[in-house]
C-alpha cells in the first residue's frame, strides 16, 4: 500500500512513539526515579500526554483516516490495512471526546499518585493515599462522562481494556459462574489445611531467587536480548517495542512465591509483546489485543506451566542447585502441592488462583486508569 | 510578572519538558535498554526531537518572544525576566536555522550510534564504529552550515557549549598556555616514575567500591533523595530536574580510580544541577550555564577536593573500613601521592589531570553533538 494509507501509518507511528515514551517514563518512575523527581516527572508526563493527544485527535488524523479508508475500501476485514484503519478509527472516536486539558490533568494526577501510594504503602497508611485515590476516581468518572455510555458509566471505562464489552455483560458472565465458583473456592480452601507450604517460606537470597527465576523464564522463551528485569515496589511488565519488553519483580527475603511466580507471570506478558509480528512493530496494532488476552498469556505461563507437575519434574533439580541444601529431600509431589496451596487473602495476588477469571474482572475496577503497564 | 512573559515561560516550559524527556530516554538507553530496543528507541527519540524542535521554533514562540520582550523592557540585565528572554531569544535564533528533518535525522543517527559504539568498544573494533562516526561528523558539519559562522565551521559547534566563544579564541587561549603546559607535563611525568600507585591496583569488590564512593559523595553533599547511581559503559551525569540528577559509574575489578574519582566527578556535575534555584527549575534557565562551568564543578570535587591531602586525612580511615586489610599500613602521604600519580595515556580520562583545561577544550571537538549528558 502507499499514498494515504501509508501516510496514516506514518503519522500514527509518531503518536504511537509518544505513547511508548510515556511508558518509558512510567517504568523509570517506578524503577529508578528518586522521590525528588516526582513533581518534574508529572509535568513532563502531562506535557507529553497532551501533545500526544493533540497530535492524535488533530484534523490531520481525521482527514487521513477518511482518505485511507477510501483508499483501502474492499480489502478483507482481517487484512492488516483494514484492521489498522478500523482500530485507529475506533481509538480516534473514543479519544476525540476528551479535552486535551483533561488528558493532561489525568496524567499529572496519576503520575503524582505513584509517589503518594508508595509512601502510604511503606507506612501502611491508607489515609495518606485516600484523597489522591478519590481525586483519581472523580477523574475516571469525569472521563466516562466525556466518553459517553448508554447504560452504566463503567461501560466507558471497561471499553478501554476490552473494546465493546459492557458492565451488563461482565455481570452476566459472573452471575453464570458464581454458584460453581463459590462451591469450588469453599472446597479448595477446606482441603488446603492438609497441605504444607513451609518449604516455600524459608530465608532465600535475592540473588539466588533472581538467578533461578531468570533461568526459568529464559527456558520459557523470554528473550533477554529484547528484555530486562528490574526491581519495583509493584511487579509489572512494560513494553516499549517488540525489542524491549521489560519485567519488574518484588523480592521477599523469606517467601519464594512472589518473585518466582511473579517473574513467570510478567515474562508471560513480555513474551506476548516480544512475539508481536515485525510488520506491526511501532504501529498501533503492535501490542496486545486486550487486557484479558494479555492476562491469559501471563496466567498461562504462571499457572498452566509454572504450577504444573510436568514443569517441576524438570525444574526441581535446577531449583535445588540454585538453593543448596534448602530443598533437599523435597519430592516433586510435595513441591507441586505446596505451590498450588490456596488460601483466602485480602491481597488479591495471593488469593486463590482457581478464581483467576474473577480476579481479572475485579482488576478492571481496581485499576481503571491507575496503571501504565500490564500488571 | 504576568501576561506575555508568563505565557512565554509556560510555553517554553513545555519545550524544556520535552528536552528533559529526551535526557531520560538517553539515560535509559545507556543504563537499562536491551540491545533489541535500539531501533524503536531511535524512532521514539527522533519523533520527540522533531516535535520539540517544531514547538520551539514555532510562530507562537516568535510572537511570545517579541511580546514578552516588549512587556519586560527596562528590567535589569541580571533580572530573571531579562535573562530568560535573552537566553530564549538566543536559543531560538540558533535553533530556528535548523530544518526539523535535520533535527530528527541527527537525533536518530546519534541514538543508533550508541549501540554500534558499545559493540565496537566491546570488540575493540574501531572499524565497526567508523562509518557511523563519519556519518555523525558529516551531520555536525551540515549543522554548522545551517547555523552559519563567520570564520570557522567549528564556531557554530562550540557555540552550543560556550555561547559566544570562537575557534580563534580557543586557539589563542591555548597558544598562550602551550609553553608552560608542555614544560609542566614533561616535569610531572618525569617525576611520576618515583611514585607507586600499586595500592590502587588491587582486586576490589564492586559492592565495596560503590559503598565507599557513595559515602564519599554524600559527604560532599550529593543528595540521594534527588539523585541516583547506576552502572553504564561510559560514566556520565544526566539531570531531569533539580530533583532528579543521576550519575553513572563504570567499575573495574582491579583498579580503584575509575569508579571512585568518576563518582566524585559525576556527583560534582549532579550537585551543580541539584543546586539550581527552585524558581528556575523546569525553565530553560534551570540547568548549568555552560559546559566549561559544568566541568569546573565536576573537576573541583574530583581534583581540588577528592585528590587533596586534607580530604584523605578524613577519608582514609573510612576507606580502610570499607576494604578490610587492603589499605593497612598505607599512610595519607603514600595514598595522596598514589592518587596524584600522572602518566601519559591514549585514554583521555586516564590522562594527566594537570592538563585538565586542555582536556576540556579537546572534549569540545571530540564530543560535539555526540552526547546528551555531561561527561
Amino acid at each position: 500500500m502507499s499514498g494515504q494509507y501509508a501516510a496514516l501509518v506514518e503519522h500514527l507511528g509518531d503518536v504511537e512513539s509518544l505513547g511508548r515514551i510515556e511508558n518509558v517514563l512510567g517504568w523509570d518512575q517506578q524503577v529508578n526515579m528518586p522521590p525528588g523527581g516526582a513533581p518534574a516527572r508529572a509535568r513532563q508526563l502531562a506535557t507529553l500526554a497532551r501533545i500526544r493527544h493533540e497530535l492524535f485527535v488533530s484534523e490531520k488524523t481525521a482527514r487521513l483516516l477518511e482518505d485511507a479508508a477510501r483508499e483501502i475500501e474492499g480489502m478483507a476485514y482481517d487484512s492488516q490495512e483494514a484492521s489498522f484503519v478500523r482500530v485507529a478509527q475506533a481509538d480516534y472516536d473514543d479519544e476525540a471526546k476528551l479535552p486535551a486539558s483533561y488528558v493532561a490533568e489525568f496524567t499529572r494526577v496519576t503520575a503524582e499518585a505513584h509517589e503518594v501510594w508508595a509512601q502510604a504503602r511503606a507506612q501502611k497508611n491508607f489515609a495518606h493515599f485516600r484523597p489522591t485515590l478519590e481525586r483519581i476516581v472523580d477523574l475516571v468518572i469525569q472521563g466516562a462522562e466525556y466518553r459517553g455510555y448508554s447504560e452504566h458509566p463503567y461501560d466507558a471505562c471497561v471499553n478501554q481494556f476490552e473494546r465493546g464489552i459492557t458492565t451488563a455483560r461482565v455481570r452476566e458472565i459472573f452471575e453464570g459462574h458464581k454458584p460453581q465458583l463459590i462451591a469450588l473456592i469453599a472446597e479448595v480452601t477446606r482441603s488446603a489445611d492438609r497441605v504444607s507450604d513451609a518449604v516455600l517460606r524459608q530465608p532465600f537470597s535475592v540473588d539466588a531467587q533472581r538467578g533461578f527465576g531468570l533461568d526459568a523464564v529464559k527456558q520459557f522463551g523470554y528473550d533477554m536480548a529484547r528484555g530486562h528485569q528490574a526491581v519495583a515496589v509493584y511487579p509489572f511488565m512494560s513494553a516499549f517495542s517488540r525489542g524491549d519488553a521489560r519485567i519488574t519483580t518484588r523480592f521477599y527475603d523469606n517467601w519464594l512465591n512472589p518473585a518466582l511466580f511473579g517473574m513467570m507471570h510478567e515474562a508471560g506478558h513480555a513474551m506476548y509483546e516480544q512475539g508481536i509480528g515485525e510488520a506491526l512493530d511501532g504501529t498501533i496494532l503492535g501490542t496486545g489485543t486486550s487486557l484479558a488476552v494479555h492476562e491469559s498469556q501471563s496466567r498461562m505461563w504462571e499457572n498452566l506451566v509454572g504450577r504444573s507437575r510436568g514443569f517441576w519434574q524438570w525444574a526441581l533439580p535446577r531449583l535445588q542447585a540454585h538453593f543448596p541444601g534448602q530443598f533437599d529431600g523435597v519430592s516433586v509431589d510435595d513441591f507441586y502441592r505446596a505451590i498450588n496451596k490456596v488460601a483466602r487473602s485480602f491481597i488479591r495476588v495471593e488469593a486463590d488462583e482457581a478464581t483467576y477469571n474473577l480476579h481479572i474482572m475485579l482488576r478492571f475496577e481496581i485499576e481503571t486508569g491507575l496503571v501504565s503497564g500490564q500488571i
